[in-house]
C-alpha cells in the first residue's frame, strides 16, 4: 500500500503507537507538543537536530531499517560528544505519497530500536509529503550533569588526543549500524577530567581542526599511529568521515591510568593516542587533510 | 555564490553569528550539541518539531524570508495549543548545493525574525545537500507551568467551543506571515480554566474532530456561526487548512465573562463561540468536513 492511500492521522498513530514510553513522558504523540518531565536543577538540558537524506547519506536501495537506525543515531552520537544521556527524540519525515507503507514502517521500526538501545523514546513524530527524495530529521533531548558536560573548547596546550575505535571506509557498512559511544564516553566523565571531546562525524582530517580551533591550540599528530579499519589507508582514516568515533583531550598526567583502566573496561575497543594539543599546528601531509565538506564534496 | 562554493562550516557560521543569545543559553550553535538551561521544577519541558518543504508548503518563488517564518512559526503554533513558552530552536536546513546563499542568508533572516518575536533563540543548525527540493524543519524546546498546561484530551460534555481569529483562505497570504496566538493562549490559561485547545492547521473540518476525539465527546457546531476571512465561504472555513488559529473548550459558565475580557484585552482579534462539545457527534453538512489530510490531497 501507498502512503497516499493511508492518510497521515492513521499512519503516525500506527507508527507511533508501537513506541515505548516511560514515567518522564506526560504526553506522548498525538497531542499539539510532546510534554516531558524537564532534568533536574543541577542539569543541563542538551539539544541537537541532524537529518539524513536519501542520495546523499543513504540510497533508494539501503535497507529501510538501517536507514532509521543511522537516521537516529546520528544526532545520539553528539550526545556520546558531550558526555550527555538522551532522552527524548522528534522525528521529521519527509518522504513522496508514493513510498510504500511497508517502506515507513520498516524505516519507523529501525529508528525505534536505535532509540532503546539507548533508552530514548519517540515523543513526536511529523510526517510531510514531498516531490523529491526522502529525508527524516531527528531531534533529540537530553541532559548532563553540569559537572560532566564536555565542549569542544576547553582543550589545553599539551593534552593528549586520543580516538576511540579504529577510523575509515564507514561507507563499506559501518555507517548504516554503528553504536554511538554514549556508554564508553559517560564512563569517561566519571573516571576522568576530559577537557575537549567531540565525535567524527566528517573525517579526523576535518573534525581534529575543529577541536583544535575550538579550543583555541594547535595539535601535532602521529599520522602513523592512526587505528585504521582493515583494508583502510591514512587517507580514509583523515578523510572518509561517518566513523562516529569519540576524538577527546585529557592532561598527559591521566594518560597511564585511561589506557590501563580502558582495557580492563572496554576491551574490545581500541583507545588510541594519536597526538597532543600544541601551541602551533603542525600536521605531516597536510594535503591529506580534507575531511567531508558538506555542499564541497560529493558522496 | 552558490552553497557548494562555501561549504557548510563557513555557511553555518556566518548564519549563526548573526543570532541571538540569552541567559539560558550555555553554549549555542557550534558544539555537538546545544547546551541550556532547563526549566524549573513546577514546569514542564514542551518539545515540537514541524517542516515545511518546497513545492509543498512553499513554491520556489516563494520569498525565502516568508519561508523562513512560515517554518518557525509553525512549530510555535503548537506552543500556543498547549499554552506554553518556547524558548530554544534547532534548525535541519535540507538544500541543494546549486541554491544561492543570498537564498540561504534571506531563509534564516526570516526564521530568526520569527523567533525573535517570541524571544526564541536558534540554538543550532545543521545543513544537508539534498538532490530535490528543499526542506526546512524546525524543532523547538520549551516550557509550560504544570497547572496551565492544556491538552487536547479534558473537553468536557456541554463545554463551549470558541476559535479565534478568522477562518479560510489561508493560502492567499496568511499562510507566510501569521502570527501564532501565544500572547492570546497565555492570557487565557492565566485567567480561565481552558480544557481542551489545539490549533487549526489542517482545517476546522479535520481538527475538530481530532479535538472531540481526543476528549472522548462529539460536537455540535453552528456552520453559519463561523467567523470567514474576506471572500471565504463556509467550505474555505472547514477545508483550506492553515489558519493557525486556537480552537478551544471551556465551560459554559465562563462565556460571559470571556467574551467581555476577550474583547477589552484583544479588541481587534475576533473570538467566536461556534459550537459545543456533547455526548455523540451531531454535524450539518458532513460531506463538508474534508480537511486538509497530507498524502490524500495535494495543494
Amino acid at each position: 500500500m501507498k502512503l497516499r492511500e493511508v492518510g497521515e492521522d492513521r499512519l503516525l498513530i500506527r507508527l507511533l503507537s508501537s513506541l515505548g514510553k516511560n514515567k518522564n513522558v506526560v504526553v506522548a504523540a498525538g497531542d499539539d507538543c510532546a510534554v516531558v518531565r524537564p532534568p533536574r536543577g543541577s542539569e543541563l538540558l542538551l539539544l541537537k537536530t541532524d537529518c539524513v537524506v536519501e542520495k546523499i547519506h543513504f540510497t533508494s536501495a539501503t535497507n529501510p531499517e538501517r536507514v532509521g537506525w543511522k537516521a537516529m543515531m546520528r544526532p545520539l552520537s553528539d550526545f556520546a560528544a558531550m558526555s550527555g544521556l538522551p532522552q527524548f527524540a522528534l522525528v521529521t519525515l519527509i518522504v513522496p505519497a508514493t513510498r510504500s507503507t511497508r517502506w515507513v514502517s520498516q524505516l519507523y521500526r529501525g529508528l525505534n530500536r536505535a532509540a532503546r538501545r539507548f533508552d530514548v523514546v519517540i515523543v513526536g513524530g511529523e510526517t510531510s509529503d514531498t516531490r523529491g527524495p526522502a529525508a527524516i530529521s531527528v531531534s533529540v533531548a537530553g541532559f548532563v550533569e553540569k559537572n560532566r558536560c564536555v565542549t569542544r573548547s576547553r582543550g589545553k596546550v599539551s593534552d593528549d588526543l586520543f580516538v576511540t575505535g579504529k577510523l575509515g571506509g564507514s561507507i563499506r557498512g559501518k555507517h548504516l549500524n554503528f553504536v554511538p559511544r554514549i556508554n564508553e564516553s559517560r564512563w569517561l566523565t566519571q573516571n576522568f577530567r576530559v577537557h575537549a571531546m567531540m565525535d567524527l562525524s566528517d573525517g579526523l582530517g576535518a573534525d581534529l581542526p575543529r577541536l583544535a580551533r575550538a579550543s583555541k591550540v594547535g595539535y601535532k599528530i602521529d599520522i602513523d599511529a592512526l587505528p585504521l579499519n582493515r583494508g583502510c589507508k591514512i587517507d580514509n582514516a583523515l578523510n572518509d568521515g561517518e566513523d562516529f568515533e569519540l576524538l577527546f583531550a585529557v592532561s598527559p598526567r591521566d594518560r597511564k591510568r585511561l589506557q590501563k583502566d580502558w582495557r580492563r573496561k572496554f576491551p574490545r575497543i581500541p583507545l588510541t593516542r594519536i597526538g597532543s594539543f600544541n601551541r602551533k599546528s603542525k600536521i605531516e601531509n597536510r594535503d591529506l587533510f580534507r575531511g567531508y565538506v558538506h555542499f564541497q564534496q560529493r558522496r
